[in-house]
């Protein structure tokens, strides 16, 4: 079994949503499972000097022109939520949470709070509202709640940010496979040619 | 006859040396003139509060093997130069003034002046370098030397930074093409599609 592309994201980021409607038909038409990995762009930005793309002059109104150019031409809806940036952690928890117990329906969920925020426009940033889209999907809205308010969820997340931050990922979207990392929704391209020739 | 595809860059950007291996091409299979525009990064970094991208931490290391990985897929040369970021502040110069003289010329220095800092790792720095390039291209060193020195051609290379800065040119390279405006080595494709569909 070949390894899976490592598809590294921020749920604030709207170029990983971007790379998310596409990501799993990249790994069907390339034979490789996808594995995704919710990560929080605050702790990336401390290492990398970086801000919210949209926050800054001139490259912010870029990025919202090319974001509804790009997601036109990809033929999915778009849209800039009413508080942006926001914070993504209890999304993220929300997922890893899931993760252990219901992979696929942890990828389920990833699409679906992708889909609420930057599809349809609404908040996912805090802890109510991400309980609300996982009863919506279907997902014990007590047991959410409990789960984003415990120490060891909370905890995973931390590692799994460490983790990813120690592997060199510093970006949103961030892809890795067989080693080789590409940044960015433009790089999906160079990923499946990676995949398909096996390098260059 | 339909509007040029604008091109902005760096002499120093190395994405803009790889947009440049490929925009003449782009231009001819989409019957559009290229208007070869170069801008000084460092004007515009203190609007967008940038830094030059091999600078930053992570994503710096990230960008040399991107860097390396993107030329090969094109099949041309990569090498960054000894002196790295460097100043572009004479190249620039040198293009505009012979830019007046004979413009198609003026293209082929830029594509000289590009190979030896990016395909060949030389330095294009100083006001004697570029000299030394343009002698080497045909043009008489007394000449350029001098031109180089001229308060008229220093200002029209402010005055083209100033109108790019105005038309909100933020990057290297950066395209424009009937409005729409293309961010990134990574976005030629898009370019050659909304010129080929008219837009999407």
């Amino acid at each position: 079994m070949p390894d899976p592309i490592e598809f590294y994201f921020d749920f604030s980021s709207p170029y990983g949503y971007l790379a998310a409607q596409t990501i799993d038909s990249l790994g069907e038409r390339t034979g490789r499972r996808v594995d995704w990995r919710p990560i929080l762009l605050g702790a990336v930005f401390k290492e990398t000097r970086g801000e919210p793309l949209l926050n800054i002059p001139m490259k912010g109104d870029y990025a919202r022109h090319d974001l509804e150019r790009s997601a036109r031409l990809i033929g999915v809806p778009f849209v800039i939520p009413g508080s942006f940036p926001f914070m993504s952690v209890a999304a993220a928890r929300a997922y890893y949470w899931m993760l252990d117990r219901d992979p696929a329906k942890a990828v389920d969920l990833a699409k679906t709070l992708f889909r609420e925020a930057f599809g349809q426009g609404r908040d996912i940033d805090s802890a109510a509202a991400v309980t609300a889209v996982c009863a919506r999907a279907g997902v014990d809205a007590e047991e959410v709640a409990t789960a984003l308010n415990d120490p060891g969820v909370k905890q995973r997340l931390r590692e799994e940010v460490d983790k990813a931050i120690a592997k060199g990922v510093f970006g949103s979207p961030l892809i890795i496979v067989d080693g080789e990392t590409f940044w960015g929704h433009d790089r999906l391209d160079q990923v499946a040619l990676w995949l398909e020739q096996g390098g260059w």
